[in-house]
Parts: C-alpha cells; structure tokens; sequence
C-alpha cells in the first residue's frame, strides 16, 4: 500500500472516529480505502444522515486531524476480539471477526485514546498526516452486498497528497456533472428513452442519428480501406451456434432468449457477432491465396445487464458495436494487429483522445487457457512487436488474456483526465477450431485459420456516451449533427441567404469522413437576432452565420464560432469553413 | 367463372379420368382450377408418383380429349351420391358428401361413359374445348391442409386459351427458373444460410451487403432529398408499446417474444417501426412550424413466419425495411403522397422496373374501419389527386383499406413479366391518437397529426429477391458488387495496370448514388485469360478490362461488356465508365 492509500484509509478511520462522536450510537461496517478516496458504511439506527449532515461531521474530522492523534497497531486473540466488539455493541465487527481463523493474531488500530477499529493497516503514523480530504456524498449500501441484510449508509470521502490534486480532482467532477451525456443527450435533443419501449433501450432522433452514423462510417472507412468487407448477419440465431462456438455452455442464462410462438422453435439474441461471421467465412471453400479474409459490420447486440445498471448510453441492453474479424494464418497475425493498432491510433486521434494507453494481456500458467502453448508465445511476441512498431504507450499484464487468445485493450483519456477502455484487439485460437474452419494452404492441405476480434470505437453507445462528455457536446465540426447555422438579422436579407445556401449546398467535407455534405439549417424567424443566437449556442452549433442587410452590401457574413467572431468575405466562405 | 376457368377446371376432370385408367386403384381427393392452371390431389395407395410419370399421364389426358367427350352435369340427392362414392371406393368424396347440406341437390359431371365426378361445375361442353395444356410437376398435400391427414400426390397441370400463351408461359417458367435468386445468390456469391443459425435467417456476404447497402442507400438519399432524417430505434420493446399501438391485441400470438433470464422482464422483436417512431416524435414538445416530421430508417424487422413458407429471399423471419414515417397535417396529406409516389416512380424507374401500377385501398361502407369518416374521405379524395398528379397507371378498390386508413401499393413489373407488390403508402389516423401524439397550432392549441407509413423497397430482401430475378444478376454497373475487373494476358503488364488502376481509384459515380466509388479488382493470377474471362463471366461483371502488352503500347484496353467488346483510350477510359 503507498503513502496515498495510507493516507485515505487512515481517513475512514478519521471518519468512523469523527461519527463516534457525533453519533455515539453509530455501529461500523467496513471502512476501506478506494480510488481517489475513501468511504465507510455505518449503521446510524433510527437517523438518517444525507448531505447535509456532511459538513458537520466532516467538521468533527479536521479536528481530529488537528488533533494530532497516533495511529498505533495492536495484536490480540480472537476471544479478546470479539469481548471487544461486544463491550462496544460493534455488532458487524462480531461477524467479520467470527470468521476470522482461530489461530490468526487478530489486529486492531488505536488512534490515540480516542477511537479504536479492527484493522490489517497500515495506516499514517498520525492523524495529522492524512493531507487534504472532502467529504463528497452519502449512498446506501447493503451490509455485505446482501440486499436480503440490512441498508447501511455509506459516506464517501475523497482525499489527495496535495491540496492542488485535491482541488483539481473536485473541479473535474463538478465539470464532469456539466457534461454529464443524459443531461446533454437531452439540451442537444440526440436520444431519447420511452417508458413503453423499456430501460436500457435508447432510441436516436435525427441528430443523434447523424452523430452516430457519422462516427460508424469514419470507423467503417478506416478499415475499409485496410481491406475490410462489410457483412450483415440477422440480429438471432438458434442456440445451436452458441453451443458449438462454446458460448453457450459458459453465458448461456445471460442471453436475451427469444420464442417463436408461430413454430414453437427457440432463438437467441446475438451478444456478439463473431459466430455469426464464422458461418459467411464457412460458406465456401478458401484458399491461401484469399487469407486474410476480413468483415466487418457494425450492428446491434443485446446484452441483458442488471436493470439496476443501466444508465444513458454508457450501459445499453442494445449495444451496437463496429465489429471485426479478420481470418488469418499464424504468419499474418503481426502484420493484421499492426493493421488495426494503425486504425485504433488514426480513429482516437481524429476524436480527439490521442492520449492511448495500451494494456497487452497474456497467459499466465495456469490451465485454463486454450490452444497451443507455442503458438500463444508466438502470438504474444507479435502482438508486442505490433506494439512497439506503433510507438504503443503499452504496458504488459500476465494472466489477464482470454482463455481463448492473448488481447489488446485500448485506455483513452478524456478532455478531463479520465481513462474509458473502448477498443480492443483480441486473438482467438479456439472458436476456428470450434467451427471447423479451415483453408487450403499451398501444398493442397486443409489448415485451420487465426481469428482476431476488433472493435475500434467498441460499442458506439458507450463512445458516443464518452465522446459527449469528452467534447461538452461541442462536438468537432466534421461530425456536429448541424454543422452550420444562418441567423438572419431581418426579413431584407432572403436573396442574400439563397447566396450564401447555394455556396453552403457545394461543400463536401472530405477529412477526416470522405463526402461529407454540409449540414447547416436557416433560422429566419421573426424572433430577435439576441433570442436566434441563444438558442443556436445552446444547441452547441460550431459555426453560426449572421447576416443583415449591411452584409448582404458588403459581400461579407459574420461567423460567430465558439471562442471567437470574424467577418468573412462571402468568396472565401466555403475555404473558411472547410478549415473549420 | 370465365373460359379459360372452365377449360381448365375441365381439364383437372381429364388428369383424374386418365390417372383412373392407368391407376384404378387411384382414390380422389379436390381438383380445382387455378391461377395458370389446375391440379388434382390424388391418393396412389401404395404406388409412387414421380415427375417421371407425367409424360404417360399427359399422353392418356390427350387421348381422352380427342375423344370428344361431352361433359354432362346430373342431380342427386345426398345419398344416392353416397351411394355413387361407396360403389367406387371413393373415401375422400364420401368425406367430402358427408359435410354437404342434407337438403342441397348435389352435383355431378359425367365426362360421357368414361368418368364421374363430384363437381359443382361449370364445365366446358366437351373435352375437346380444354385448349392447349401441359402437366408440369408433382408435389405432396395433406388431405384437406391437416398434416394428421393422409399425404396426397398433387398432380399439377397449366394450361392456356392458346399455343403461343402456353408457350410463352413455358418459357418464362424456364427462364424464371435460370434466375431464381436462390440459385444467383450461392453463384454470385451474395448470401448464404446455415444450418447453425435457422431457416429464414439470411446472412450477406461481402458481396450481397455491397448489394443491399447500394440499395438501401440510394432508397434513403432519395428520401433525404425530400426532407427525411435518419433515426435509430432497438429492435425490441417491452410489449406495452404495442399493448398501446393495438397490434398485441390483434397479433400478439405472431411476435417474437424475448425472455431476459437476468431481470426476468419480457420483450417483443418488433415486427414494424412505426410504434418506436412514435416515440421519438412524442420525446419533446412540437410545433406548427415544424410539420411534418419526416422519419426514416432501414432496419430490421422479425416476423415469425411460419418455417415451411421460407425460402431464399422471398420470405424470411428477419426483414429489413426501408421503412419511414412522416407525421403531418389533415390538409399536408396531398403533399405528402405527392412527395412520395415521386420518390417510388424515381426509384422503380432507376432500377429498370419502369411498369408500375398502383392500386388505390378506400373504405367500405362497413363498421370495421376506425376514424372520422369525413377524415377518410378527404384523404382518399387527396390521395386520388396525388396519383393524377404523378401520373400513375393507378386502379381503385374500395373494401381493400386498412382498418386505420386507405393506402396506395404499387406492383412492379419484372424482366419476365411478373407483378410484385413492392413499394407501399399508407395513412394511418389511428395510431397517433392512440399514442396520444399532438403538436401545437397557430392558435396555440393541440392538434393530433395524422401519419403516413411507407417503404420503397419494401423489405430489402425481398426487392432483391425481385430484383435479382429481374436482372438475372447481371446487376446495372451502379449498383453491380464487383464493377469492373482487370484481367492481365501476362505478367508483363504490372507497370500498365497500375496506371489504369490509378485511374479508377479517381473515378466516383454521381448517379444515381451519389459519391459512388468504383469497385474493382485485378485478375493477375497466372491462370490462362481463357480461365480468367470464364471467371469473370460466371461472376457477371458488367465491365471486364483485358490488357495485354500490345494494348500498353498502343495506350488502350479492351473493354469487355456484357453485349459487346470494344477497344477504349487509356485517356476516354474514366468517361467511357462513367456512362456505363
């Protein structure tokens, strides 16, 4: 444990301790140490603690830091415990200690004369070096994770080595609650849910729709012209594929079941597409010379995740993903995840996120990985080789890969600092098998194909759930779903805007998305210009265009874009805005 | 019953005549007439009918009409007929006379001393009068539909008022029968099935998806043209949407149903899109200024047809459909019909099936239809001028409307002569009153929009189904999967087509797809060009270029169409495709 975690775990203790006071009834649950922070799930009783009360108690813990109290470890035998925890009415603590082994020295932590906790440490040597510390929120949370023991409250606390951190940290979250993509998919009117359709199942409007269609085909494009051919499968399929691909034995009870109540016969809802492909790879006979054969679609799946999770578009029942699969020989595995290493880097570059960490899973020894133990090492290899040839800021993890194939998972940072894993690269050396694939090598002999599985944005719910909150909803001009707006001053300028719209209706984009066509509207409303452009800003338009009469006489247009203003000749319009 | 309706009732009389002196044992079941021609069900006892023995049959049918034979109509009562039936053995007629009214005079057909029949008729006066006919296959059927009942042998017979009709119907089955898509699909390599995933349950190759989004893109930017935007609906819902549309109450027992084994809730696939769409118009307020709201999307619908009926294309459980919705005003519907019979005569025009006829659905004057009636006729009067203003080959037929509205459906015309109901256009004044839809009016009050559903390929799998037989997969070059492939004479022609391919990589087709980049490949195996023009005339490309080292020194390629062959400048090369 770092000084860090020291620091944050001490601090539940601060804030068991400080409760202790305030609430002398107060029984504890667990008080550990988490990302940023800390919490501890208390029992209060008949109280009910929220917000509020948060101050006060966060109050009580600066003055035991004041305090200078030390922490002071202390060993003692299981029936000692447990008297302990009795005299106190620590009733949780008499359960956790009850299942400790007999034999175990059992530790406690002291924090002066003031508080006392079961607890392995470590922890600072003093109250007074814990560094800055909030207390952020109040939840609830079940004692054990149980929902049938008793709803605990669980108090969150974040703390950090410096009052900087500290600051930045609770700045990022206020901004990350301004970017928040529900808030934002509603203000910029891109999705929507409906009670009668169900949770978890959003539906896009017309500009949620162009966002999305414009980030899948910029990923489609990419891979398309690294070779990759779109396929389309059906949405089911009998469970049969699953229990020949092995799926079914292991998620079986997780997939959407469908019944045909015409036929009687039953189907699943496709989770993933890969078996689906095996079966267009398997329609014909191969040979080498095709190798590798790649597809590429990007189409629903259904996941049934807990109702409980659902939130948005960061976790969907409907997920759509901009899947992959190439079919390879062992030789060609370097050369294709080099490929697709290349079009992960392009893809978050354009968006933005160019800051990519990669994580390169392998096995470990253990047994529960399949296929040949040389050909993992050797895919391994080439996999790091893809790495380093792509200048990855990689690092490598043993016994993270997936029983069927080492992988690369793909971390990017977003415009405030935090890491979403969205693509993915994953070899598999078992579902060909599974499937019987197989090609005919040069030598006339039947050889069965590499799999490689990618997803390059992963699934554009959960990017576009990321890239709304990374961008703020002022999304880059290529890909806002209205692009350009005209606000005109008054009704003398028509045939100046008919100008303007017949230049407009000429641009194509053709970076980073080729045929780009402009998408722009015209508000010539009679409301004022001031009420145009608050509702053009609020809709997060990258450039609006203003036009009175003054510029229709001048041959000029005022763009207002989103850090600045500047008067355009109506002749290098088209120039200005392709730049955008 | 028309002529042509007797003559061929008559001649299913003969097939049961003739099949009675080659079979005695031979017990009959129904033989009506039908479209094209007629059939017998036949029960052979132990005796084994196969496509073999038609020619035999066939001969005896001749004979018997050059027999001349009077066909003689005679009343009984029921049970002398019983009798009849009794004496002959006839099981299924004594079935069949059992079921009659007992007060009815039942009819019977005596075909001179030869052969009697049950039959209501009428029939032509003589067997001579049948006219020219042909027996064409054999096929199984179950004793009245029942599969618990008896299989019967289906003898099937066409038969026309003259030689040429017969022929020409003769040579469309052949032809018909050259372009079955089934058969052009696994060729042209455009779909394929397996065992894995189900029966109706079509997956695209690279090939076929090429196909089908070329299709399905150019349905949408016509569409887009006219003012429609693209959205994005799941592909199930929780069933209280369609508890609320009324399609549960009235199909219910014909969805999909999904089951979530994680949160135990259920789902229905949906079948259409116009609930879903219904929800995005309903997720914010609307105004008068924006109607109509136009919505499109090519997604994929699952109809739980039953197994037996599913074959290739034609009919399957996962449809895609080019389906869109537009929500406007009572006095908007002209327009709006307008806008859209434009968009299906555009496109049936593009694609080559110019013959279009449109039948125009209205109501009767029956309980069953639901809406204002005044509302109806309005809408009828308003879709009526829409047909004249377009110009349509249009009929009217009252009684054919929707319950919720009347509609427009458009049969296309293919290469051989045959009717498909493809495109559709219905209004619909019921849904969105059940879904509470409303917009805001000049006056500020609520007003509920009327919807118009309409789809202009139909189901994407369908129209290519058509559209492959139509073709006979000799695709026009826009929307051809593979446009042009470069054969090499030899390998000493790389330099040479890396020039050529310099050039198609610039060529982009404008029309009618927009930004339509040229799909080509190469050919430079060294198979002989004999091998290499067999290929690429087996895969129907519509442009094959053939160079050789004296076409690199002379500048030029022979282009190799489907009807002709010409030598073309390297420098006319870019035009000369474009105007394929």
């Amino acid at each position: 444990m770092n000084d860090l975690e020291k620091m944050r775990h001490t601090l539940s203790h601060v804030l068991a301790a400080a409760v202790q006071e305030l609430y002398p009834e107060a029984k504890f649950g667990i008080g550990p140490a988490i990302d940023e922070g800390f919490y501890y799930d208390i029992d209060f009783g008949k109280t009910k603690i929220s917000d509020t009360d948060l101050p006060k108690i966060e109050k009580k813990m600066r003055n035991i830091v004041s305090r200078k109290l030390p922490m002071v470890k202390r060993e003692a035998t299981k029936s000692e415990a447990i008297n302990w925890a009795r005299d106190h009415g620590q009733d949780y603590k008499i359960e956790l200690i009850e299942e400790l082994p007999e034999s175990d020295k059992i530790t406690f932590y002291d924090m002066g004369d003031l508080f006392t906790d079961l607890c392995k440490g470590p922890h600072v040597k003093n109250t007074k070096d814990v560094g800055p510390f909030k207390l952020v929120r109040v939840a609830g949370a079940y004692w054990r994770g149980d929902e049938k023991r008793p709803m605990l409250t669980r108090i969150y606390g974040v703390a950090f080595a410096t009052e900087d951190e500290l600051n930045a940290y609770l700045t990022r979250q206020e901004e990350a609650k301004k970017r928040d993509h529900r808030k934002l998919g509603k203000e910029l009117d891109l999705f929507c849910f409906s009670d009668l359709v169900g949770v978890g199942l959003p539906m896009f409007t017309p500009r949620g729709t162009e966002l999305r269609e414009l980030m899948a085909n910029y990923s489609l494009s990419l891979r398309g012209r690294e070779g990759f051919k779109k396929v389309f499968t059906p949405h089911i399929t009998k469970t049969d594929l699953y229990k020949t691909s092995g799926h079914y034995a292991k998620f079986g009870d997780e997939l959407f079941m469908v019944h045909s109540q015409v036929n009687g016969d039953d189907f699943a809802m496709k989770p993933m597409n890969c078996p689906h492909h095996t079966q267009i790879f398997a329609s014909r006979p191969r040979t080498y010379r095709e190798m590798p054969v790649r597809y590429m679609e990007a189409t629903t799946d259904y996941r049934d995740e807990k109702t409980g999770e659902l939130g948005g578009l960061s976790r969907v029942r409907a997920l759509t993903q901009d899947d992959s699969h190439v079919f390879c020989r062992k030789d060609q595995i370097k050369e294709e995840v080099k490929r697709l290493v290349g079009i992960v880097k392009e893809l978050y570059e354009t968006v933005g996120m160019q800051k990519l960490r990669a994580r390169l899973s392998y096995r470990s020894d253990e047994d529960k990985y399949l296929g040949d133990k040389k050909l993992w090492a050797m895919a391994q290899a080439q996999i790091k080789q893809a790495a380093i040839d792509n200048h990855l800021d990689y690092f490598e993890q043993e016994g993270e890969a997936a029983f069927y194939g080492p992988k690369i998972d793909f971390m990017a940072e977003d415009a405030i600092g935090r890491e979403h894993q969205l693509a993915t690269i994953q070899l598999d050396f078992v579902m060909p098998e599974r499937f019987g694939l197989e090609f005919t090598n040069e030598k006339g002999q039947k050889e069965c194909p590499v799999m490689i599985h990618h997803a390059t944005l992963g699934s554009i719910e959960r990017f576009l759930s990321v890239f709304i909150e990374h961008t703020g909803g002022w999304f880059p001009f290529w890909c806002a779903p209205e692009q350009v707006r005209i606000l005109t001053v008054n009704n003398q300028v028509t045939d100046y805007v008919a100008k303007i719209t017949d230049i407009l209706d000429k641009i194509v984009l053709d970076k980073p998305l080729k045929y780009n066509e402009l998408r722009y509207t015209v508000d010539e409303t009679a409301d004022s210009l001031g009420k145009k452009i608050k509702r053009a800003t609020e809709m997060k338009i990258p450039a609006v265009l203003i036009v009175g009469p003054k510029d229709a006489e001048e041959g000029v247009v005022s763009v207002r874009l989103r850090d600045k203003e500047e008067k355009v000749k109506l002749t290098s319009l088209a120039k200005f805005l392709c730049k955008l």
